[in-house]
C-alpha cells in the first residue's frame, strides 16, 4: 500500500472540479463535481439522523440501483428542512448535472452541506453546475476538496495504490467536516473513488466495515448532522480478479480502503472547529469491541475532558468520570491511564505529581494518545478527536452571522 | 403550598452549620453538617456512574436501614479513585461527626465533591468536623449551602410549607453544581430536610419521581459525576396521618416534595459553569415521557444549540437536527417550534426572517422557554439546560491550577 498524492482524480477515468456560484457570500468555492467516464458501481452510508437533508434522501433513492457516476456537492447550504422546494432544488440539481454531462440524472448523487432551514438559491445552481461540468480536469480534486469545505480550515485529501490479485488498484478520496461531527453510519461528506472492479453488494459491505473503523470513530461536538453521505464509486478499471474469489485481494483492498477512510476521518477530527489539539484515544482489553468503541467515544466527547486537554491539564477523574459514564459495566481497580507511553493511573489510582508532571509535558504536544486499559478481555477500538477551545465557542456562537 | 424562608434549618428539628477546615487552598467554607435531634426516616439516590466515590458507596451501605441522622459534606475534593485510602477517610468522617454528635456513625451519611484522585487531607476533617459541630446552629442552611459549593457562582436553597393530612408538613433543600451536570438517578449533592412522617420505602419511590421530574431533566454539559447524591431525612415530627392511607395527603406531600427537587434542579441548570442564559426546554404531544424526555435532554446537551443560545441567534436548524438525533422516531413535516410564544417553525419549515427576528428578541433574554411541538401523541416532558459560553471553556480549562 502506497500513498500517492492526486486526492479523488488520482483515480484513473475520474474528474473533479469546484467553483464559486455564489451559494456563499464570500467569494469562495461552493459547488463541487466528481465525474466519472463510465457508468460505476457505487455504495453509499447516510446520516441516521431522523431528520435528514433532502439531497440525502435523493441520494438514497439513486443509490438503489447500486450504480453511479457522478455526484454534484454544493457548500453554504445543506438544504435540511426546507419542505417540497427543497426536494425539488435536489431533484433540479440531479438533472442539470445530467442533462449537462449526458447521463441520466439517475445516475448523479447530490450531496449539501451548510446552513439548515433556507432552500438553496436555484439561480446560484443554475449557472453553476454548467460552468462546473466546463471546469472538469483530471487533476481537479483539489479544487472539489475545497468545494465542500464550510468551517474547514483546510481541504482533506488522499490517494494510494494497493496490489489486488496482482493488479494495481487505485483509490483517492476527499472529506469535508469540522463541526456537527459525531457520524452515526458515515460521517459528514466524504467520497471516496477508486478503479477497483467489484459487486455493488460487497462494495456496500466493505465501505460499511471502513466507516464502522474510521468515520464513526470520530467526533468533534457529539452532534450527528442531517447531511451526513459517504459515497465510494468504483469504476472497475483495474481489472482485477473477482474480490469474491480472492480472499486475499479482497483482504488488501478492505485495508486500503479502511486506510482511506482513517485518513479522512482522522483529518475531521484534526480539523474540528476550534481545535488546537488532536487526540488518539485507544480502549484496550475490553469485553468486546461495542464496549470498547462506547467508552472510546464517551471520553472523545467529554467536554471536560476535551477543555481540559485545551488546558494543558491532567485531569485524569475527568477522564476515569467519562469512562464510568459509558454505560458499560468496567471494574475501576483494574484500569490503567497513559498519555503516549507515559503511565498516568495504575488500578484506578493516580500515580501522583511525578506522573502527572511528565503527562503534562504530552499534553503540551499537538498530537498525542490517551491509552484506556480495560484489563478486562481481548477486544480494542481507536477513536479519534480534537479539544474544546475557545475558538469552538467563537465559531458557533457567530456561525451564521 | 407556601415559600417560606431558611432553607433545611427551616424545618422544625434540623440544625445545620458550614465552617473552613482547609480543603480549598482559598479560604471558603469547604465542610458542612447538617444534624436532626432525633433519627430520621431517610432515602438517597446516587450516581449511575460505574466509577463512583469512596463517600457514594459508604453511605449507598448506611442507608440500608433507611435510617439517617446526619450529613457530613466536604467541597474541594471528591474522595474518588482514591483507592483504600479514600474508603478509610470516608469511614473516619463518618465516624468522627458520629463520636462528636453521640450518635452511630452509622447514621451519618457522607458526601463529597471537588477535584477527583485525590483522597481528602485527614487532618483537616480532623480538626475540622468538631468545628463544625460546635458550629451547628436553627439557622445554619445557608452556611451549609456555601460549604458545598465548588465552581458554583451562588448558594442554592429553597423551602416551602405544605398541608398534608390536615398538619402543616415543612420541607427544605439545598444543592450545589454547576459542571459535570448530567444528572442520572440522582444530581450533584442535594440535600433535602422534612418533618413529614413517612415510612422509608415510601419516601424512597417519592424521592425518586421527584428525581425523575427534576435532577433528571438538566444538563450543564452531559457529564455524570462520580459523586451525585440526593438525600432526603425526614424527622416525622410534623405528625401528620399515615400517607398511604390518605391518596390526598400523598399527593400533597409529592407535589411539594418535587417543587423542592425541581426548584433546587433549575438553580444548579441556572448557574451552570459560564452560563449567560437559562433555557427551560418543553418537549410537547410526543408518543411516550420517555420519548420526550429523550429528546428535551438531547437538545438540551448539544454543543450546537447551546452556542446558538450564547450567541442570540436563532439558528433552529441545530435545534431540529438535536431532535432527529435523539434516537426516537419523529415526523420533521408535524415539528413545530417556539421560542416563548414566538413561532419560529411550522410543519418543520421556517416562518422565515420575520419570526427568526421575532425569535431574536426572545434570545436577547436571560431566561426563556424553548417549546418543541411533536404533534405526535399526548406525553410532555420538561428540561432546563443553560448555554455555553467562553467562560465555560476558561472555568475548565484551568479548574485544578
Amino acid at each position: 500500500m502506497k500513498p500517492i498524492s492526486g486526492g479523488i482524480t488520482a483515480v484513473p477515468g475520474f474528474l473533479a472540479s469546484g467553483i464559486h456560484c455564489g451559494i456563499k457570500n464570500i467569494r469562495a468555492l461552493d459547488l463541487a463535481l466528481i465525474f466519472s467516464n463510465e457508468p460505476c458501481t457505487a455504495a453509499g452510508l447516510f446520516t441516521t439522523n431522523q431528520i435528514s437533508a433532502a439531497p440525502v434522501r435523493l441520494t438514497q433513492g439513486h443509490l438503489k440501483s447500486g450504480r453511479l457516476q457522478a455526484i454534484v456537492a454544493n457548500s453554504g447550504n445543506a438544504n435540511t428542512c426546507t419542505g417540497p422546494r427543497g426536494e425539488t432544488i435536489a431533484r433540479k440539481m440531479a438533472e442539470m448535472a445530467g442533462r449537462q454531462l449526458g447521463i441520466s440524472s439517475a445516475l448523479v448523487a447530490v450531496a449539501s452541506t451548510g446552513v439548515i432551514g433556507e432552500p438553496p438559491p436555484l439561480k446560484a445552481l443554475q449557472s453553476g453546475i454548467p460552468q462546473a461540468v466546463k471546469a472538469l480536469r483530471s487533476k481537479g480534486s483539489r479544487h472539489a476538496a475545497r468545494a465542500i469545505m464550510t468551517t474547514d480550515r483546510r481541504p482533506k485529501e488522499v490517494a494510494l495504490r494497493v496490489n489486488v490479485g496482482g493488479r494495481i488498484v487505485t483509490l483517492g478520496g476527499i472529506a469535508k467536516g469540522s463541526g456537527m461531527i459525531h457520524p452515526n453510519m458515515a460521517t459528514m461528506l466524504a467520497f471516496v473513488t477508486t478503479d477497483v472492479s467489484v459487486k455493488p453488494s460487497l462494495l456496500r459491505q466493505m465501505l460499511s466495515i471502513a466507516a464502522d473503523r474510521s468515520f464513526n470513530m470520530i467526533t468533534v461536538d457529539g452532534a450527528t448532522s442531517t447531511n451526513d453521505m459517504l459515497i465510494c464509486l468504483a469504476n472497475g478499471k483495474a481489472g482485477n480478479p473477482d474480490l469474491n474469489k480472492s480472499p486475499e485481494a479482497m483482504a488488501n483492498f478492505q485495508e486500503a480502503l479502511d486506510t482511506v477512510c482513517i485518513t479522512l476521518a482522522k483529518e475531521i477530527a484534526r480539523d474540528g472547529e476550534g481545535a488546537t489539539k488532536f487526540i488518539e484515544i485507544i480502549v484496550r482489553h475490553a469485553g468486546s469491541f461495542k464496549q470498547a468503541k462506547a467508552i472510546a467515544m464517551n471520553v472523545a466527547q467529554s467536554n471536560l475532558v476535551k477543555t481540559a486537554f485545551f488546558g494543558e491539564d491532567a485531569n485524569w477523574g475527568r477522564i476515569m468520570a467519562a469512562i464510568g459514564a459509558a454505560g458499560v459495566v468496567v471494574n475501576p481497580k483494574r484500569i490503567h491511564l497513559f498519555f503516549d507511553r507515559v503511565r498516568l493511573v495504575e488500578n484506578g489510582v493516580g500515580l501522583g505529581p511525578v506522573a502527572e508532571r511528565r503527562a503534562t509535558k504530552v499534553l503540551k504536544k499537538k498530537s498525542f494518545t490517551l491509552t484506556i486499559d480495560l484489563n478486562m478481555g481481548g477486544e480494542s477500538a481507536t477513536a479519534w478527536t480534537c479539544d474544546l477551545s475557545y475558538d469552538y465557542i467563537k465559531i458557533n456562537a457567530s456561525y451564521r452571522s
